[in-house]
């Protein structure tokens, strides 16, 4: 999991505005890739140069201009310009520690999600945001690191399968929102398996490792919820009064993305309430292990305690003691402790200890 | 209880509307049963080839066509061929991880519920989507496994009892949901016995055992909730503004069943406080045994250790040690003794430990 | 308290409107008591059989139809047949498990209420469903089991007391509502006082059955609630829109009624709230116990353990321990223990034990 | 604290509008006080007779009747019918264990608040309920108990201060409300004393008697709620639509006590919260004694008793025991000894237990 | 943390509008600071003397008039005098314990926000009452205490940079916000390391210190939630309906700072969520640290105890006791006590305690 919070405040004191990236900086050239199409024109191109994608701004056939690595400011300056976005617009986009909204601004609208995947081997969750505009036939993403989510997409679109190719930019957009909540599901499955196996383990043995699991479970939960809660919002927003950059068409793909996030949030809840159980669960099998230790203890130590005593009885060297005379003292002793452990070990039947 | 989550995964990527079956693959083939009625005709009829039922399309009396284990693609996309179906409600149909909702296509309304039954010995509840596609004058249901709670319905129709025969599909859908929902109290009192039954577990005999049971009824209690809660609203949308494919009369009997989804949804937050209650029990009754055990030590121990150093100290070898010479040197320090141990007694009972 | 769940299963399959008594069967047979009354009239009647009731039917004076012990289906048939009551309503009045509501039927409005009585030394609550139908002219009241709260209601309306005679239906429906919100407050007080006698309990000597008699007292809060909450709608709902059959000057009262509900909500959340937190103060005790039990055994423990390894060291049996031929050698070790003793007793008195 | 409820049982079966005291009954007699004013004028007057505030009631300036210790009923009713007020209000007037509400009957305004006062030395809090009764030209106030918080607005009407004699009686009524409100800091910053008075003794020294203060705290946090809640709609209620009794200034002034009342609801919620974490704080810090205990218990036991083994081994009687006759064996088995207890010192070292 | 609670209630009784200090008195005069301005024309002034500032009021540039440490009553009178402000506002102004709000007064809006700074080393929080009057071309601050978080603010002003020069008062009042909550984000991230510091310690090594500061963290989280959840409605207002006070153009941005807010508190929620399953942490570390010191009390008195007994048994002064005899007793006895030894271990290391 990442820092509990990104760098924001060096940005305090900044007029609004102010073009400044906040996040994780990362080595390496930001990326621009133009993709071009329209249902019988495609064209895939990586730019050198951003000043190269302006040509595309008026013409007709839709324009997906997608960056990578938005910690170059100077890109995201001329694109602002070129598309004449508000610089509000701009400074969130570089703001990488923002939470899921959507912003109509008449000609174009400012969507910001998180898109998450699972890496490495232990499963971990990487988080990265991502800021779409979308325009009447043009559709700019901003992305804070590299790799996504969109191949398949982009594989469409070469292929021309389906509708993607016939539809407008705002069908573009649901595509790729539809990819990042589809990829969510991959995330929660993966959590659901490590949930599961925690399960079992703290039936089997809990330890401590098992509760820092569970904590780490717990707070992985607290931050997925914390990115996808907002998302339904901004989606119903979308179905609901996108204005007229989104299509009636489109606006019934919307609702099927909408109702996969209302199960996303579902899930995320019945992952919460089943970790708070297993914090019960495992709080009183440690207690139930320490009523275990005490008994053994409680058991061996009320047997043995009495009898010590006794042999200790017969340890004394009073000149006077009539017992230690008798021939059959020693074994009457033996027979006496004996007896008592008998009663001892009832005792403890009647009370089910052992 | 299933899988925390359904593999719905292997989705990502794919474009909308695309049919691949997501849930527990099950042997066999699905079984397609088409009824045909009005008040005064009636015909049953098991397909072997879907396309044989499309001839009741356009046909006046009212048919019900019900297909049983819905993996195969192809069923559900011809039927969707034939009846106009948006591919959104295909691509639902199979995915069989939904969450119950209603959604108005105009031309038809698609339903979404849950249907539970309790299966085994052991009353394992069983879930399984069942998809509802109502027009003006068909219903299609669509099941995810064989076996259902509908026979009472079909025997209905089959006696021409009631009003079934003489009102419309709608009122049809209303019975089949009605059936689901009345089949929610047999699984609920189920549930209710068995809370019943760890109740007295717990006052009587308290184990590791009776806390798995408990945490195995609250985890159904959180995924019977989710079956459950978004069924009210979709009851209440086909009560309040199912558009004009519900009529007034069955607008009506839709009360009837929201009263009892309402009922059940109360019963399931009883069953869920009363289920935190008994933990809360577990857990001091698990307190309250760790103190009996350790009152028993206590006493034990609070009453022999002393003795034992008594004993101890005339086991000493020192050559010049006057008690031992003595005649009542041994009665007096048994006698001793006997007035520490009943000292002690009446402090344990001062304390009220014994 | 009575079982989680009544038997509504029994229901499942049949068609909606089939009458059939849901709940705990009862010996004997229903009784109808019918009282006739207008400002200057009034006649009081038990019935033998059914129909003689229905002369009453479209005179002018109010008539008020009692029915107690519902399990007879054909007596609430036929009053459903002579009153053009619609079937779920009557199927409503036999299913025993209903949660409060009101329903309007245009001609007449259908009202669930739970009546709460106390019984038996213990104060046990009992609970019984009470339908109302109010009618222009008319009132029926269906009760599951003999006995009610509802005379003084009768003497006021024999006495002609009060503003009874004089109003409509709607008033004396008011009446029998307030009987029974008033009669909450009976079982309220009474809960009120076992809760401050657990209280007390609690803080003189908490036992496992303290906390049994918790757990009675949160379940039967958990019941109370389930009962009164949704109270709240339906008396909003006769105040606010209860259409033509509620005439003004009663609707004044019915927020009457509504604020007592309120009050009666509000003293149940009290109650709650204190519950939760004496289960705290029972938790803390039972640990503070146990500390006490602890601290008595380690001091114990603590001072006559090393003392006993002193007397056991000059109880060993080497020819060559020069100690053992000194003439002070036992007085010195018992000064050295009586100091050892006295240290510890120090430490322990630091440490606040003792 | 009071009773958890007040015995408004007495008052089941009877018609609405009974007019009986519910409350704790108090010796002494009702006193009523009337100030009559307007901008030039000022006459204060002790009644012994509640027919002398007759002559007042329709004459021109404002006339505020304050009436203590409202047990007896005949001076409510006879104040009902020179003002006729409806039977409910008079009924509520009596029963004094109303919820804070604001009833708008077109020609008065009925207003129920609770006065709470901090008596005595320990700071408990008095609750005493006071009706408004706000007319055109008339405030009518009924007290349960003597004694109030009004004398300063009784000074400022004496001594013509500020706006009060030139305002109406809606001013009148907000004075006397702001009385109330500005009187409930005084009983949070006593509460809050107490709260930060019981979070030092918890670090310093927590015993059950700081759990006993916690739950009082508690509990008394829960009756505060219960009457300041209400009081938020009461006062928004007089702000926003409170009729043509409430002019438009003085509506200004509403909003500042209801800004009073947010903070004061405020207070409390942050009140509840820190004494719920000082719950946890006391239960893990007696978590945390038992360690201590347990600790020197173990560090004690685990030191001696190998130690006193080895003593009882050579204190054996055995004839052949070769290391008896040694003559080193007794300082080779004192050094023994010195080094097990060395060794496990160093153990209880690494483990961080001294 | 300051005080639970101001001294507040040193106005019950006084009139409302009186004009009182309530917060903590500081030494010191109070600072008046004066800058006028517009897009050509830069002004600022310390005054001396309050009357000074009136000759700004109705000229045509900017005037932001800004008051540190309120204490004097007299000030707040005379600017309220020059502005003709509602006495309440005046009041509230003075009184420093107000929870933020916007209040729209038609020529002037009043808003009350809380300015957060950390301040010293171990980063505590200072918590101040920030005022505002905006007014069509002026804004009055009134500042709690000395310092602030407008030095940028003023720098942009002086420096002329970016809108604020050529913007009106309206966009100063949103400046001086957006710094304010821009700062709470530094505050926040203090916070964040601070739990991320804590979250080590209480895995490394959880103290009874580690417990306070826990709870001095939630205690402050509760704080600043009452210092920012109402901040939102704050902004909301507006944003939304800010009347004509707000121009369009910075309705814009104060939708910027209302996403911030947002971000603030969804922070503020994660934390609290954090530091609630830490306090679980710790219990249950406590609980598994227990548990260690008793398994090691447990494991060394179970193996002893018996061979204590055995060692002791031998020690008895019987005369007839046959084994004492024989030559091989001593050696037998040892390796007797050997085996038992033997089995406990293997006994412990099957219960995994070894």
């Amino acid at each position: 999991m990442a820092k509990l919070m990104k760098k924001s405040s060096i940005k305090a004191g900044l007029p609004p505005g102010s073009l400044i990236f906040v996040g994780d900086k990362r080595a390496g050239e930001a990326k621009v890739n133009v993709i071009d199409y329209d249902e019988d024109h495609f064209q895939e191109k990586k730019l050198k140069r951003i000043d190269e994608c302006f040509v595309f701004k008026n013409k007709a056939p839709i324009t997906w201009i997608d960056v990578d690595m938005v910690n170059e400011t100077n890109i995201v300056e001329k694109l602002g310009e070129c598309h004449v976005l508000h610089p509000l617009v701009l400074e969130d986009i570089l703001n990488t520690d923002q939470r899921p909204k959507m912003e109509d601004y008449g000609e174009y609208l400012y969507i910001v999600v998180r898109m998450l995947t699972c890496s490495g081997k232990n499963g971990d969750i990487e988080s990265e945001q991502l800021s779409l505009i979308l325009g009447p036939n043009y559709l700019i993403s901003f992305q804070e690191k590299e790799g996504d989510v969109f191949n398949p997409v982009r594989e469409r679109l070469r292929a021309n399968k389906g509708r993607i190719r016939k539809a407008g930019a705002d069908y573009l957009a649901y595509c790729l929102l539809d990819a990042i909540v589809d990829n969510y599901f991959v995330v929660l499955e993966n959590y659901g398996e490590r949930i599961e196996l925690l399960e079992e383990q703290l039936i089997v043995n809990p330890t401590p490792a098992t509760l820092k699991a569970l904590h780490t479970l717990k707070r992985d939960m607290i931050f997925l919820r914390k990115s996808v809660w907002p998302l339904r919002e901004v989606i119903a927003g979308l179905e609901r009064e996108g204005a007229s950059l989104i299509s009636d068409s489109t606006r019934l793909y919307m609702r099927d993305v909408y109702d996969h996030t209302i199960q996303v949030i579902d899930a995320l809840e019945t992952f919460r309430d089943i970790l708070s159980g297993m914090l019960d669960i495992y709080l009183s099998s440690v207690s139930h292990k320490l009523n275990e230790v005490m008994k053994v203890l409680t058991i061996i130590a009320t047997i043995f305690i009495p009898l010590t005593f006794i042999v200790g009885l017969y340890g004394m060297n009073f000149k006077h003691m009539p017992e230690l005379e008798w021939y059959w003292g020693y074994p009457a002793v033996l027979l006496v402790m004996f007896i008592i452990s008998l009663f001892m070990v009832a005792f403890f039947r009647k009370k089910k200890w052992i």
